[in-house]
């Protein structure tokens, strides 16, 4: 490829809306263009960088077993009433009529589809199991599309089905795909982790989240440096803190607290650490019985520098219909106090509490009084206040003891990858059944996972970037390779260089772009830099005097005077360490 | 590739639906499934054919020098607008809102899109000329979808967008993308015709079309065999048909032709041949005025063997602004006679004649007396009615005489690809402006290139099948060959031989597929014939005793016994002359 006969259109400036490094440094390199909010067009070397990484995924993907096929975009109706989503979804799930009023969805996402091929195509168990994959264009109606390509509206996803005649035979499809995504994810060239995952609405037993680490991320991933645990936050476990409970040494103690309504400020004021200090949040659950609505004020209590974890709360016993924040009125009436004071002892009516598995073995503890202004010290289980229910409430943090020895550590990642092991959620909905070898009728346990195509190349750039620009893992760089002659329309020698080194590194398979306009080389080199091409060969008149020419790294700006003659061997070596 | 790790799932029966071949085919090999009218999930082996097709599209554009982009399937209403299409264009057009109520559409075809990068992107004569492709989904809300993938909704295509800086670079970017399309037809292995075509509501001012030859097709394209002439017949040229008129001979006669409200009963009733006749067209045009509607009514006269062509007739002078079939009180009002005994003598009241160029040089014939069971007959120019406004007419029948000698032949086709020359229609409305080497403000010239990547799927199979099944070209194969070995499970030797040759040829970058399935030979034979894989290699224990395997061709049927080490090098050989 010679740049002249290509389209490079940098920009100094990015857009304003843009607020990420990848969204910023994307539009400036001219990889994609706004056509909507959340909606792009890739141009040219954007769509090169996403089609490296379909090629990767697509071969992973077959190497595993998976077979590819295409559904469609645009779907009836019908599928997603009959599994229940047509309702559920909410408004992301962009609803559509065509010209006879009848009811479709663009997809995003194609478990009722897959479902309804499964059950027409599959009746055997000796058909199983089989997984089928597609690489297609969703289209999820974000109410805020931003950030460019990391939560758009239109967008890639490649997205695999399995089906199993039996829970075992999942598993195993579902550690194949596990081990699938970690070899695509190494062959991108980045640094991810596999993190343990909630399954949420979508109601299966096992996930894994494949997590892109960025600081620019919006998921926080809790790992160990010295094994191989690592989940979500979502998930973690958060171990208690204490290997007993201490005895007491404190009376309990009503102090005066005025303003401090935060843990912060009470530990401050009574020069306690904040770890002395026990935070409460009331929430509320509500249940339908006889057409009654019955509700229940629940206190649940973490330590003052601890937060409570929502998605541990929504598994606890009693928390399956979902709960809330309680109301204000609702707080005053059970607890006798506004917010900011509250505690477990001496509340206006009973309440449920539950201790985090921390604050069950704290002694001597600061809680609130449930009366303005006040607090108790020396809050003792057992002596001031009955033994609480206990369970895991909280967020682990920073240096929290890990499950096998060590310290667990939280860094930031981009989900770029999701596995689920489903079960028989869709195929009992859809009745998607196959004669086992009894003969008779059974579900297909299921499994999906999904790797969002274009959202791993913003989450590339998070990853890596400088104040230059972008800096492509050489697997999926729009071009490996960039040359760029100085002076290629004057120098006879100089065009001689770059057009015989072009074509080495051309037939070598190098993905390779000769960069032949006529601007000067300070553009030129900085184009390139924003670009983020891994490998820059620099052939000048003053270089060829001496029959060198300089090869440098866009990560590193390690720059090296090489022989002439050696410019393929040395680049095609270098190319290796990238 | 081995059939048991694959999802092969032939049906005996074709969907009631399916009313051609190719949907019919497509279906029952298990390369297509229905999601929803016109809207198709493609099977595993059914995206195989679509991605080769692509591929040798994007091979051949590459080689053009033109540059792949992708732009969303999901365009914003604006752009319509702008362009005047989203009121123009019917109910084709599907327009959705999203969540916040906006105006989208799904795209079926991006000129607008493209002409808004071009406007944002190219400022500069320097940088045209310029052609950016994309292989996208694209959504046409046919009203009554049918034949498969041959008239879908949602579907596959490649448009082609170029830009040039004035009318003589534009043709000269048309002519580029005409040649890459004729290598694309040609490597697609398929029988094909480039045809001039007319530009229709594009309002470009050159166009052809790339027809598939098919007896099935849609479209009827006039060639002659003896030259490179090649027209739809919508824009062929009917010449006329005598070199001079014939001196009248008869006088003129009323004659009675009771019932025989046709040419061919007239002709018949009279014993004279149908084509001493002249048909009677009666069309109106409606032209506003101040206001007021005037309406002119007009007979266009054709011999009585030939048929009026609309779209001739849509550029006669007078007719700019549409035309329709006159209403029955209309022709009752300006004839004083119903329709099927009209005729340009004697009329109610004047009418604007004209006749096709053969029917102005016809002497002695016979039409409509505008008189209900009447004809004249001896009907002569200048005589007995005016000499006639001429214009051509008429479509082209088998036989006509063809512009450069020879005669024309009329062959069915199906449209798979388009290129129009498009001038600044598009950058006139979108105002794509670039600066020229005067520095003056101009706007784009621009051709736009359509090719119908899922419908050459099913046009290769309109044109290639047989009562067996599908017969796919080489080129576009799901696989290139089949090993068909007899008793996989059960011989050693067949096992081994099977499984080596399979080795060899995988090699030698053969796309070749082994039917291990434990299924009986006369139906494992029968899917490959449905398939339609070009070339079928069966291993058994009996050809082997001998060191035998035969070789077929799907489509003759050739069968060679060939020694079994030479198996490798004879498909290979066999498969360079398929």
């Amino acid at each position: 490829m010679h740049a002249s006969q290509y389209h490079i259109n940098t920009l100094k400036e990015a857009p304003t809306e843009a607020e990420v490094a990848s969204h910023q440094l994307m539009t400036r390199a001219g990889m994609i263009r706004r056509a909507a909010g959340g909606i792009y067009t890739y141009m040219p070397m954007g769509l090169k960088v996403l089609r490296k990484i379909e090629a990767i995924i697509r071969d992973e993907m077959n190497k595993a077993g998976a077979i590819e096929l295409l559904m469609p975009v645009v779907q009836p109706a019908e599928l997603w009433l009959e599994s229940g989503r047509w309702e559920q979804y909410g408004d992301e799930l962009l609803r559509i009529k065509d010209r006879h009023q009848r009811d479709f969805v663009l997809q995003p996402t194609s478990e009722e589809v897959i479902t309804d091929i499964a059950r027409n195509e599959i009746h055997s168990w000796r058909q199983l199991p089989i997984n089928f994959y597609h690489i297609q264009t969703k289209f999820r109606d974000e109410r805020r599309p931003r950030f460019g390509l990391m939560r758009g509206r239109e967008f890639t996803m490649k997205d695999a089905y399995s089906f199993d005649r039996d829970a075992e035979s999942a598993q195993a499809s579902y550690d194949n795909m596990y081990q699938a995504y970690m070899s695509i994810f190494k062959r991108l060239g980045l640094e991810f982790r596999a993190v343990a995952a909630d399954t949420g609405s979508i109601g299966g037993s096992r996930s894994h989240e494949f997590q892109v680490i960025a600081d620019t991320g919006e998921d926080l991933i809790v790992y160990n440096p010295d094994s191989e645990y690592a989940a979500n936050i979502e998930l973690a476990d958060a171990p208690c803190l204490y290997d007993e409970r201490a005895p007491a040494t404190s009376d309990l103690t009503k102090v005066a607290t005025p303003q401090a309504s935060k843990c912060e400020l009470v530990a401050q004021l009574l020069d306690r650490p904040l770890t002395d200090t026990v935070k409460s949040v009331v929430l509320a659950t509500d249940t339908e019985e006889d057409g009654q609505t019955h509700t229940q004020i629940w206190l649940l209590l973490v330590r003052g520098d601890h937060e409570v974890n929502d998605i541990k709360v929504s598994k606890l016993d009693g928390f399956e219909q979902g709960h809330r924040l309680a109301t204000e009125a609702e707080i005053i009436e059970t607890f006798g106090c506004q917010p900011g004071f509250l505690g477990p002892i001496n509340t206006a009516k009973p309440v449920q509490v539950i201790a985090d598995l921390s604050v069950a073995y704290m002694s001597d503890f600061i809680c609130g009084a449930n009366e303005a202004g006040f607090h108790y010290s020396g809050v003792n289980w057992g002596r001031d206040l009955p033994e609480p229910i206990q369970a895991d409430l909280r967020n682990v943090v920073d240096g929290d003891p890990a499950p096998n020895g060590g310290q667990l550590r939280i860094q930031r990642g981009i989900e770029v990858g999701h596995v689920f092991f489903l079960g028989d959620t869709y195929s009992k909905k859809l009745q998607a059944t196959f004669l086992d070898a009894n003969g008779k009728p059974a579900l297909m346990q299921m499994g999906c996972y999904g790797i969002g195509v274009s959202r791993i190349s913003a989450a590339a750039i998070e990853q890596n970037h400088d104040d230059k620009g972008i800096i492509w893992p050489r697997a999926i760089a729009p071009f490996e390779v960039v040359i760029c002659p100085i002076g290629y329309q004057k120098s006879d020698a100089v065009r001689q260089q770059a057009d015989q080194l072009y074509a080495q590194l051309q037939a070598q398979g190098v993905d390779v772009i000769l960069d032949d306009r006529d601007i000067r080389p300070g553009n030129m080199f900085a184009d390139w830099e924003l670009i983020g091409v891994p490998v820059r060969i620099t052939i000048g008149d003053r270089g060829l005097k001496d029959g060198i020419i300089e090869i440098q790294t866009r990560r590193a700006h390690d720059s090296s005077k090489v022989a002439v003659d050696q410019g393929a061997t040395f680049t095609l070596d270098l190319l290796q360490t990238l």
